[in-house]
Protein backbone atom coordinates (compact mmCIF):
# COMPACT_ATOMS: atom_id res chain seq x y z
CA UNK A 1 0.00 0.00 0.00
CA UNK A 2 2.86 2.05 0.75
CA UNK A 3 4.60 1.07 -3.03
CA UNK A 4 0.65 2.72 -4.13
CA UNK A 5 0.83 5.75 -2.59
CA UNK A 6 4.23 6.11 -3.58
CA UNK A 7 3.09 5.45 -7.00
CA UNK A 8 0.59 7.85 -6.61
CA UNK A 9 2.17 10.72 -5.54
CA UNK A 10 4.92 10.08 -8.52
CA UNK A 11 1.93 10.34 -10.91
CA UNK A 12 1.23 13.99 -8.92
CA UNK A 13 4.21 15.34 -9.07
CA UNK A 14 5.33 14.53 -12.61
CA UNK A 15 2.12 16.44 -13.41
CA UNK A 16 2.69 19.33 -10.77
CA UNK A 17 -0.65 18.76 -9.72
CA UNK A 18 0.18 18.81 -5.83
CA UNK A 19 -0.99 22.60 -5.74
CA UNK A 20 -4.24 21.45 -6.35
CA UNK A 21 -4.41 18.55 -3.65
CA UNK A 22 -5.07 20.35 -0.53
CA UNK A 23 -6.61 18.14 1.68
CA UNK A 24 -10.20 19.62 1.83
CA UNK A 25 -10.03 19.53 -2.09
CA UNK A 26 -9.01 15.70 -1.97
CA UNK A 27 -12.05 15.11 0.13
CA UNK A 28 -14.77 17.35 -2.05
CA UNK A 29 -12.73 14.90 -4.66
CA UNK A 30 -13.36 11.76 -2.70
CA UNK A 31 -16.95 12.51 -2.52
CA UNK A 32 -17.76 13.20 -5.95
CA UNK A 33 -16.45 9.36 -6.58
CA UNK A 34 -18.23 7.95 -3.50
CA UNK A 35 -21.24 9.44 -6.02
CA UNK A 36 -19.94 7.84 -9.07
CA UNK A 37 -19.43 4.54 -7.55
CA UNK A 38 -22.84 4.93 -6.18
CA UNK A 39 -24.50 5.10 -9.68
CA UNK A 40 -24.55 1.35 -10.97
CA UNK A 41 -26.02 0.33 -7.81
CA UNK A 42 -28.81 3.21 -7.14
CA UNK A 43 -31.77 1.41 -9.14
CA UNK A 44 -30.46 -2.27 -8.75
CA UNK A 45 -32.06 -4.19 -6.12
CA UNK A 46 -29.52 -6.88 -5.18
CA UNK A 47 -30.47 -9.68 -7.81
CA UNK A 48 -29.47 -6.78 -10.44
CA UNK A 49 -26.16 -6.28 -8.55
CA UNK A 50 -25.59 -9.64 -8.99
CA UNK A 51 -25.96 -9.52 -12.65
CA UNK A 52 -24.00 -7.03 -13.37
CA UNK A 53 -21.16 -7.56 -11.95
CA UNK A 54 -21.89 -10.92 -13.80
CA UNK A 55 -21.74 -8.99 -17.06
CA UNK A 56 -17.55 -8.09 -17.92
CA UNK A 57 -18.30 -4.72 -18.99
CA UNK A 58 -20.84 -3.88 -15.77
CA UNK A 59 -17.96 -5.46 -13.48
CA UNK A 60 -15.13 -3.41 -15.36
CA UNK A 61 -17.17 0.11 -14.55
CA UNK A 62 -17.98 -0.71 -10.80
CA UNK A 63 -14.09 -1.73 -10.96
CA UNK A 64 -13.21 1.60 -12.22
CA UNK A 65 -15.30 3.48 -9.67
CA UNK A 66 -13.62 1.55 -6.54
CA UNK A 67 -10.56 2.38 -8.14
CA UNK A 68 -11.09 5.99 -7.97
CA UNK A 69 -12.47 6.10 -4.35
CA UNK A 70 -9.52 4.63 -3.28
CA UNK A 71 -6.97 6.91 -5.18
CA UNK A 72 -8.83 9.60 -3.58
CA UNK A 73 -8.43 8.37 0.02
CA UNK A 74 -4.70 7.17 -0.43
CA UNK A 75 -3.61 10.44 -1.62
CA UNK A 76 -6.15 12.31 1.24
CA UNK A 77 -3.73 9.82 3.82
CA UNK A 78 -0.96 10.14 2.23
CA UNK A 79 -1.10 14.39 1.98
CA UNK A 80 -2.25 13.87 5.86
CA UNK A 81 0.81 11.92 7.08
CA UNK A 82 -1.45 9.20 8.20
CA UNK A 83 -0.83 5.56 7.99
CA UNK A 84 -3.52 4.32 6.31
CA UNK A 85 -3.23 0.46 6.92
CA UNK A 86 -2.37 1.00 10.71
CA UNK A 87 -4.88 3.19 11.23
CA UNK A 88 -7.53 0.28 10.29
CA UNK A 89 -5.18 -2.08 12.31
CA UNK A 90 -6.48 0.20 15.13
CA UNK A 91 -9.80 0.73 14.55
CA UNK A 92 -9.97 -3.13 13.80
CA UNK A 93 -8.36 -4.01 17.60
CA UNK A 94 -10.53 -1.23 18.57
CA UNK A 95 -13.73 -2.68 17.70
CA UNK A 96 -13.19 -6.37 18.43
CA UNK A 97 -12.87 -5.22 22.13
CA UNK A 98 -16.09 -3.28 22.00
CA UNK A 99 -18.10 -6.13 19.91
CA UNK A 100 -16.17 -9.42 21.42
CA UNK A 101 -17.18 -12.31 19.16
CA UNK A 102 -19.22 -14.36 21.59
CA UNK A 103 -20.91 -11.65 22.69
CA UNK A 104 -21.64 -9.92 19.17
CA UNK A 105 -22.56 -13.58 17.66
CA UNK A 106 -26.12 -13.37 17.04
CA UNK A 107 -26.58 -10.25 18.35
CA UNK A 108 -27.57 -7.65 15.73
CA UNK A 109 -27.85 -4.93 18.12
CA UNK A 110 -25.20 -3.13 16.20
CA UNK A 111 -27.39 -3.65 12.48
CA UNK A 112 -30.92 -3.04 14.50
CA UNK A 113 -29.91 0.62 16.31
CA UNK A 114 -31.03 4.13 14.54
CA UNK A 115 -27.93 5.25 15.29
CA UNK A 116 -24.86 3.56 14.56
CA UNK B 1 -4.00 -5.55 1.68
CA UNK B 2 -5.32 -9.36 1.03
CA UNK B 3 -4.36 -9.43 4.62
CA UNK B 4 -6.30 -6.60 5.92
CA UNK B 5 -9.46 -7.39 3.70
CA UNK B 6 -8.90 -11.17 4.86
CA UNK B 7 -8.41 -10.23 8.92
CA UNK B 8 -12.01 -7.85 8.10
CA UNK B 9 -13.38 -10.98 6.60
CA UNK B 10 -12.71 -13.25 9.62
CA UNK B 11 -13.66 -10.23 12.22
CA UNK B 12 -17.00 -9.92 10.56
CA UNK B 13 -17.41 -14.06 9.97
CA UNK B 14 -16.38 -14.61 13.81
CA UNK B 15 -19.68 -11.98 14.55
CA UNK B 16 -21.99 -13.48 12.01
CA UNK B 17 -22.32 -10.05 10.15
CA UNK B 18 -22.03 -11.03 6.81
CA UNK B 19 -25.67 -11.43 6.28
CA UNK B 20 -26.02 -7.74 6.38
CA UNK B 21 -23.39 -6.75 3.91
CA UNK B 22 -24.99 -6.94 1.06
CA UNK B 23 -22.90 -4.69 -1.84
CA UNK B 24 -25.56 -1.95 -1.38
CA UNK B 25 -25.98 -1.53 2.59
CA UNK B 26 -22.08 -1.26 2.33
CA UNK B 27 -22.30 1.13 -0.19
CA UNK B 28 -24.41 2.98 2.26
CA UNK B 29 -22.16 2.34 5.17
CA UNK B 30 -19.37 4.03 3.43
CA UNK B 31 -21.26 7.07 2.50
CA UNK B 32 -21.81 7.40 6.47
CA UNK B 33 -18.71 7.01 6.69
CA UNK B 34 -17.29 9.47 4.60
CA UNK B 35 -19.60 11.87 5.61
CA UNK B 36 -17.97 11.77 9.23
CA UNK B 37 -14.85 12.05 7.67
CA UNK B 38 -15.75 15.37 6.14
CA UNK B 39 -17.43 16.96 9.51
CA UNK B 40 -13.73 17.83 11.09
CA UNK B 41 -12.73 19.55 8.31
CA UNK B 42 -16.40 21.19 7.12
CA UNK B 43 -15.88 24.75 9.11
CA UNK B 44 -11.89 24.55 8.89
CA UNK B 45 -9.78 26.71 6.77
CA UNK B 46 -7.19 25.15 5.71
CA UNK B 47 -4.80 26.68 7.78
CA UNK B 48 -6.72 25.56 10.72
CA UNK B 49 -7.04 22.26 9.34
CA UNK B 50 -3.25 22.20 9.64
CA UNK B 51 -3.29 22.66 13.25
CA UNK B 52 -6.48 19.81 13.35
CA UNK B 53 -3.61 17.44 12.29
CA UNK B 54 -0.80 18.84 14.52
CA UNK B 55 -2.87 18.21 17.79
CA UNK B 56 -2.93 14.73 18.74
CA UNK B 57 -6.58 13.95 19.84
CA UNK B 58 -7.45 15.83 16.44
CA UNK B 59 -5.22 13.48 14.58
CA UNK B 60 -6.37 10.42 15.50
CA UNK B 61 -10.21 11.53 15.45
CA UNK B 62 -8.91 12.21 11.68
CA UNK B 63 -7.47 9.20 11.27
CA UNK B 64 -10.43 6.91 12.98
CA UNK B 65 -12.60 8.40 10.52
CA UNK B 66 -10.05 7.63 7.25
CA UNK B 67 -9.85 3.81 8.87
CA UNK B 68 -13.70 3.41 8.92
CA UNK B 69 -13.94 4.76 4.61
CA UNK B 70 -11.23 2.27 4.47
CA UNK B 71 -13.20 -0.54 6.45
CA UNK B 72 -15.96 -0.03 3.98
CA UNK B 73 -14.14 0.07 0.57
CA UNK B 74 -12.46 -3.26 1.63
CA UNK B 75 -14.66 -4.86 2.75
CA UNK B 76 -17.44 -3.54 -0.51
CA UNK B 77 -14.62 -4.71 -2.42
CA UNK B 78 -14.22 -8.49 -1.05
CA UNK B 79 -17.71 -8.58 -1.27
CA UNK B 80 -18.14 -7.71 -5.03
CA UNK B 81 -14.80 -9.83 -5.37
CA UNK B 82 -12.78 -6.72 -6.74
CA UNK B 83 -9.34 -6.90 -6.33
CA UNK B 84 -9.10 -3.10 -4.77
CA UNK B 85 -4.76 -2.96 -5.57
CA UNK B 86 -5.20 -4.51 -9.14
CA UNK B 87 -8.14 -1.89 -10.55
CA UNK B 88 -6.31 0.97 -8.72
CA UNK B 89 -3.21 0.00 -10.75
CA UNK B 90 -5.25 -0.57 -14.40
CA UNK B 91 -6.49 2.79 -13.26
CA UNK B 92 -3.08 4.56 -13.13
CA UNK B 93 -1.91 3.09 -16.37
CA UNK B 94 -4.77 4.72 -18.03
CA UNK B 95 -4.40 8.02 -16.48
CA UNK B 96 -0.70 7.53 -17.67
CA UNK B 97 -2.14 7.94 -20.72
CA UNK B 98 -4.74 10.24 -20.81
CA UNK B 99 -2.65 12.83 -18.85
CA UNK B 100 0.91 12.23 -20.74
CA UNK B 101 2.81 13.99 -17.82
CA UNK B 102 4.76 16.61 -20.28
CA UNK B 103 1.52 18.12 -21.59
CA UNK B 104 -0.27 17.99 -18.15
CA UNK B 105 2.85 19.65 -16.73
CA UNK B 106 1.56 22.89 -16.83
CA UNK B 107 -1.63 22.32 -17.90
CA UNK B 108 -4.73 22.62 -15.40
CA UNK B 109 -7.15 21.63 -17.70
CA UNK B 110 -8.21 18.98 -15.70
CA UNK B 111 -8.60 21.18 -12.92
CA UNK B 112 -10.22 24.12 -14.53
CA UNK B 113 -13.13 22.32 -16.28
CA UNK B 114 -16.70 22.17 -14.98
CA UNK B 115 -16.76 18.88 -15.52
CA UNK B 116 -14.03 15.94 -14.65
CA UNK C 1 -39.87 28.36 0.44
CA UNK C 2 -38.58 32.25 0.37
CA UNK C 3 -39.74 31.86 3.77
CA UNK C 4 -37.48 29.33 4.63
CA UNK C 5 -34.53 30.71 3.72
CA UNK C 6 -35.29 34.33 5.58
CA UNK C 7 -35.89 32.25 8.59
CA UNK C 8 -32.55 30.29 8.58
CA UNK C 9 -31.05 33.77 7.17
CA UNK C 10 -32.24 35.54 10.32
CA UNK C 11 -31.27 32.39 12.61
CA UNK C 12 -27.82 32.36 10.62
CA UNK C 13 -27.03 36.39 11.23
CA UNK C 14 -28.65 36.70 14.86
CA UNK C 15 -25.65 34.28 15.91
CA UNK C 16 -22.97 36.06 13.52
CA UNK C 17 -22.32 32.44 11.54
CA UNK C 18 -22.49 33.50 8.21
CA UNK C 19 -18.77 34.29 8.24
CA UNK C 20 -18.53 30.38 8.56
CA UNK C 21 -20.65 29.53 5.77
CA UNK C 22 -18.33 30.20 2.69
CA UNK C 23 -19.89 27.93 -0.40
CA UNK C 24 -17.23 25.08 -0.01
CA UNK C 25 -18.07 25.25 3.85
CA UNK C 26 -21.79 24.62 3.57
CA UNK C 27 -20.79 22.09 0.84
CA UNK C 28 -19.07 20.28 3.34
CA UNK C 29 -21.77 20.10 5.82
CA UNK C 30 -24.57 19.05 3.59
CA UNK C 31 -22.49 15.71 2.43
CA UNK C 32 -21.70 14.99 6.62
CA UNK C 33 -25.34 15.74 7.13
CA UNK C 34 -26.56 13.45 4.10
CA UNK C 35 -24.09 10.86 5.70
CA UNK C 36 -26.16 10.87 8.98
CA UNK C 37 -29.45 10.39 6.65
CA UNK C 38 -28.14 7.62 5.32
CA UNK C 39 -27.70 5.51 9.01
CA UNK C 40 -30.93 4.41 9.70
CA UNK C 41 -31.65 3.20 5.68
CA UNK C 42 -27.97 1.56 5.58
CA UNK C 43 -28.47 -1.97 7.46
CA UNK C 44 -32.23 -2.11 6.68
CA UNK C 45 -34.40 -4.03 3.76
CA UNK C 46 -37.25 -2.12 2.28
CA UNK C 47 -39.45 -4.06 4.36
CA UNK C 48 -37.52 -2.80 7.60
CA UNK C 49 -37.28 0.54 6.59
CA UNK C 50 -41.30 0.50 6.40
CA UNK C 51 -40.94 -0.58 9.57
CA UNK C 52 -38.93 1.84 10.74
CA UNK C 53 -41.20 5.06 9.17
CA UNK C 54 -43.99 3.40 11.23
CA UNK C 55 -42.17 4.09 14.87
CA UNK C 56 -42.80 7.36 16.17
CA UNK C 57 -39.65 7.35 17.09
CA UNK C 58 -37.84 6.14 13.78
CA UNK C 59 -39.89 8.55 11.84
CA UNK C 60 -38.83 11.36 14.08
CA UNK C 61 -35.15 10.17 13.63
CA UNK C 62 -35.65 10.65 10.15
CA UNK C 63 -37.72 13.74 9.74
CA UNK C 64 -34.99 15.08 11.58
CA UNK C 65 -32.13 14.22 9.24
CA UNK C 66 -34.04 15.27 6.37
CA UNK C 67 -34.75 18.33 7.82
CA UNK C 68 -30.52 18.92 8.38
CA UNK C 69 -29.91 17.84 4.70
CA UNK C 70 -32.38 20.47 3.46
CA UNK C 71 -30.90 23.14 5.81
CA UNK C 72 -27.65 23.38 4.48
CA UNK C 73 -29.37 22.94 0.31
CA UNK C 74 -31.54 25.74 1.06
CA UNK C 75 -28.65 27.75 2.62
CA UNK C 76 -26.25 27.02 0.17
CA UNK C 77 -28.45 28.25 -2.28
CA UNK C 78 -29.66 31.34 -0.90
CA UNK C 79 -25.46 31.77 -0.26
CA UNK C 80 -24.76 30.76 -3.90
CA UNK C 81 -27.93 33.18 -4.95
CA UNK C 82 -29.78 30.94 -6.69
CA UNK C 83 -33.27 30.33 -6.88
CA UNK C 84 -33.99 26.78 -6.05
CA UNK C 85 -37.35 26.21 -6.64
CA UNK C 86 -36.87 27.70 -10.15
CA UNK C 87 -33.81 25.83 -10.81
CA UNK C 88 -35.93 22.86 -9.93
CA UNK C 89 -39.00 24.31 -12.76
CA UNK C 90 -36.54 24.40 -15.17
CA UNK C 91 -35.08 21.21 -14.62
CA UNK C 92 -38.57 19.57 -14.42
CA UNK C 93 -39.56 21.22 -18.15
CA UNK C 94 -36.01 19.94 -19.56
CA UNK C 95 -36.57 16.69 -17.69
CA UNK C 96 -40.29 16.58 -19.96
CA UNK C 97 -38.67 16.66 -23.28
CA UNK C 98 -35.61 14.54 -22.11
CA UNK C 99 -38.06 12.26 -21.34
CA UNK C 100 -41.38 12.32 -23.28
CA UNK C 101 -43.97 10.78 -20.99
CA UNK C 102 -45.64 8.55 -23.89
CA UNK C 103 -42.24 7.16 -25.19
CA UNK C 104 -40.52 6.94 -21.29
CA UNK C 105 -43.88 5.09 -20.22
CA UNK C 106 -42.68 1.30 -20.34
CA UNK C 107 -39.48 2.30 -21.12
CA UNK C 108 -36.73 1.77 -18.04
CA UNK C 109 -33.79 3.07 -20.24
CA UNK C 110 -32.84 5.61 -17.74
CA UNK C 111 -32.80 2.94 -14.93
CA UNK C 112 -31.55 0.34 -16.45
CA UNK C 113 -28.32 1.50 -18.49
CA UNK C 114 -24.44 2.06 -16.35
CA UNK C 115 -24.44 5.23 -16.52
CA UNK C 116 -27.84 7.91 -16.00
CA UNK D 1 -43.20 23.27 -2.33
CA UNK D 2 -46.14 20.98 -1.83
CA UNK D 3 -46.85 22.18 -5.68
CA UNK D 4 -43.21 21.04 -6.54
CA UNK D 5 -43.87 17.71 -4.52
CA UNK D 6 -47.61 17.28 -6.64
CA UNK D 7 -45.34 18.27 -10.30
CA UNK D 8 -42.81 15.93 -9.46
CA UNK D 9 -45.29 12.81 -8.28
CA UNK D 10 -47.20 13.58 -11.86
CA UNK D 11 -43.98 13.39 -13.87
CA UNK D 12 -43.08 10.19 -12.29
CA UNK D 13 -46.10 8.80 -12.60
CA UNK D 14 -46.34 9.40 -16.32
CA UNK D 15 -43.62 7.72 -16.96
CA UNK D 16 -44.60 4.89 -14.62
CA UNK D 17 -41.64 5.17 -12.71
CA UNK D 18 -42.22 5.14 -9.36
CA UNK D 19 -41.73 1.27 -8.93
CA UNK D 20 -37.92 2.35 -9.34
CA UNK D 21 -38.50 5.22 -6.47
CA UNK D 22 -38.10 3.21 -3.39
CA UNK D 23 -36.76 5.01 -0.44
CA UNK D 24 -32.92 3.08 -0.50
CA UNK D 25 -33.39 3.70 -4.53
CA UNK D 26 -33.54 7.72 -3.41
CA UNK D 27 -31.39 7.82 -1.27
CA UNK D 28 -28.35 6.43 -3.04
CA UNK D 29 -29.34 8.55 -6.36
CA UNK D 30 -29.59 11.89 -4.34
CA UNK D 31 -25.98 10.23 -2.95
CA UNK D 32 -24.94 10.27 -6.37
CA UNK D 33 -26.57 14.06 -6.96
CA UNK D 34 -24.57 15.49 -4.34
CA UNK D 35 -21.52 13.93 -5.91
CA UNK D 36 -21.73 15.93 -9.19
CA UNK D 37 -23.16 19.25 -7.20
CA UNK D 38 -19.41 18.93 -5.53
CA UNK D 39 -17.31 18.72 -8.96
CA UNK D 40 -17.24 22.32 -9.99
CA UNK D 41 -16.01 22.84 -6.55
CA UNK D 42 -13.54 20.24 -5.46
CA UNK D 43 -10.96 21.96 -7.10
CA UNK D 44 -11.37 25.66 -6.76
CA UNK D 45 -10.72 28.04 -3.63
CA UNK D 46 -12.97 30.49 -2.37
CA UNK D 47 -12.30 33.14 -5.19
CA UNK D 48 -12.60 30.64 -8.02
CA UNK D 49 -15.66 30.11 -6.36
CA UNK D 50 -17.07 33.20 -6.95
CA UNK D 51 -15.40 33.68 -10.49
CA UNK D 52 -17.43 30.23 -11.44
CA UNK D 53 -20.96 31.67 -10.14
CA UNK D 54 -20.42 35.36 -12.10
CA UNK D 55 -19.86 32.76 -15.38
CA UNK D 56 -23.10 32.71 -16.86
CA UNK D 57 -22.18 28.62 -17.95
CA UNK D 58 -20.77 28.21 -14.41
CA UNK D 59 -24.06 29.23 -12.90
CA UNK D 60 -26.19 27.03 -15.10
CA UNK D 61 -24.44 24.31 -14.11
CA UNK D 62 -24.42 24.74 -10.53
CA UNK D 63 -28.16 25.30 -10.85
CA UNK D 64 -28.51 22.12 -12.46
CA UNK D 65 -26.94 20.37 -9.84
CA UNK D 66 -28.83 21.93 -6.88
CA UNK D 67 -31.74 21.29 -8.54
CA UNK D 68 -31.21 17.25 -9.12
CA UNK D 69 -30.25 17.04 -4.87
CA UNK D 70 -33.51 18.90 -4.50
CA UNK D 71 -35.59 16.63 -6.33
CA UNK D 72 -34.20 13.61 -5.37
CA UNK D 73 -34.62 14.85 -1.68
CA UNK D 74 -38.31 16.48 -2.30
CA UNK D 75 -39.04 13.16 -3.83
CA UNK D 76 -37.62 11.00 -1.04
CA UNK D 77 -39.37 12.90 1.31
CA UNK D 78 -42.76 12.37 -0.54
CA UNK D 79 -41.94 8.66 -0.60
CA UNK D 80 -41.77 8.39 3.10
CA UNK D 81 -44.85 10.88 3.80
CA UNK D 82 -42.11 13.46 5.47
CA UNK D 83 -43.22 17.20 5.16
CA UNK D 84 -40.01 18.68 4.39
CA UNK D 85 -41.28 22.20 5.70
CA UNK D 86 -42.33 21.25 8.95
CA UNK D 87 -39.82 19.16 9.67
CA UNK D 88 -37.82 22.22 8.66
CA UNK D 89 -39.26 24.56 11.21
CA UNK D 90 -39.47 22.15 14.19
CA UNK D 91 -35.44 21.85 13.34
CA UNK D 92 -34.91 25.33 13.09
CA UNK D 93 -36.97 25.82 16.41
CA UNK D 94 -34.79 23.30 18.01
CA UNK D 95 -31.49 24.73 17.28
CA UNK D 96 -32.92 28.25 18.42
CA UNK D 97 -33.37 27.00 21.68
CA UNK D 98 -30.16 24.90 21.58
CA UNK D 99 -27.91 28.25 20.53
CA UNK D 100 -29.67 30.61 22.11
CA UNK D 101 -28.70 34.02 20.05
CA UNK D 102 -27.21 35.91 22.83
CA UNK D 103 -24.86 33.17 23.88
CA UNK D 104 -24.33 32.20 20.61
CA UNK D 105 -23.47 35.07 19.11
CA UNK D 106 -19.62 35.58 19.35
CA UNK D 107 -19.38 32.07 20.48
CA UNK D 108 -18.18 29.71 17.78
CA UNK D 109 -18.51 26.44 19.88
CA UNK D 110 -20.36 24.79 17.20
CA UNK D 111 -17.81 25.40 14.29
CA UNK D 112 -14.69 24.40 16.15
CA UNK D 113 -15.44 20.99 17.87
CA UNK D 114 -13.66 18.03 16.76
CA UNK D 115 -17.54 16.79 16.39
CA UNK D 116 -21.02 19.02 15.59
Amino acid sequence: MGDLQARIRAFVDERDWSQYHAPRNLLLALVGEVGELVEPFQWRDDEQVTELLADEEGRSAVEAELADVFYYLLRLSDVLDVDLGSALVAKLEQNEHKYPAERARGSSAKYTAYEQ
